[in-house]
């Protein structure tokens, strides 16, 4: 039995292709934060999620580990990807680039025209230093506020304003577990 | 000069107190999740950030770099606190206390009923485990979706929900620089 009741496959109403390129990730110090990074982008609906320039095995683990529990198994991981070419190869079969930083465009200036013109989107996210060519190869540079936070916060709050809160409903068909919502206690289901 | 027009004075806007109180740090792992959770609540319109039964001045230096350069000296660090003492207190001058969860009430459920009802909130943020007592204390313990991502994204998506999107154009009174958003470019001013 799915866990899922047939009107909440919400997979299939997130109605593009959403991808996660993280740069400039350090193994040991950005461990935590790059983790954090793949749990959203799987939470909040994306499909991918690659790692800029370095293999770091230990996030792989985590994020594998997650899926074997709550589900998810289509969304893959791949680390010690050539930024670049990952870019060259999403824009030459039409998807948007959206580099989400704190010096571009106020995302409620921007994310109607994203919304109708992307159909699939490679979202890059980067640590403190990003080099300048990425502000200029992407189609869209965007500000969730222009205020210095975390890519985690920024990452969430551009896919709830994508796909306007629904992705927070997502069910994964192949969960083990899943979660009865509950106002005072934890209350996790096995699926049988 | 203010870097901030007279009608982009958010900070009034933004018509609740909110302070966040961070469980379960551990120094050393959890220092940069940490530091990106005190700054997304100073980002979104937080007053004050409690770092529970631990102190760790790397994260005190960290946000208060931050804010010396873009602004929010109204914005308070404590830690090393004792959180049922500061759960107490809040609750004893009538703040709701407001614990984010993926085993909670789903966001869209119960934000009209705590927008309408709290005046003043206090938010708990927990780390991987956290103890039944929260659960039990807590008005009410709110899933920003049922899947496990991250305290940082949990956080953001809470406040944005709150302050319906105006939290993204707080701006500080007090900044020595402040961005001027661009397509292609990294624009920094310095506060004359």
């Amino acid at each position: 039995m799915s866990v899922c009741p047939e009107d909440r496959n919400i997979r299939q109403a997130l109605n593009r292709d959403v991808h996660v390129l993280r740069l400039g990730h350090r193994p040991g110090r950005d461990r935590r934060i790059t983790t954090h990074v793949a749990l959203v982008a799987r939470a909040f609906g994306a499909r991918t999620f690659f790692l800029a320039d370095v293999s770091d095995p230990t996030i792989t683990r985590s994020i594998s580990k997650v899926i074997s529990r709550w589900g998810g198994s289509y969304f893959q991981i791949h680390d010690n990807v050539d930024p670049l070419s990952v870019i060259r190869e999403f824009r030459g079969r039409g998807a948007c680039i959206v580099h989400l930083t704190m010096y571009g465009l106020p995302i409620t200036k921007v994310i109607d025209d994203i919304s109708s013109r992307c159909r699939e989107i490679l979202v890059i996210v980067g640590a403190e230093k990003v080099e300048r060519i990425f502000y200029e190869i992407s189609d869209y540079n965007v500000a969730i506020g222009a205020q210095p936070h975390s890519e985690v916060s920024a990452l969430a709050i551009f896919l709830d304003r994508l796909w306007k809160g629904i992705e927070l409903e997502l069910c994964f068909h192949d969960a083990k577990y899943y979660i009865i919502p509950s106002a005072k206690n934890k209350v996790v289901r096995k699926v049988e």
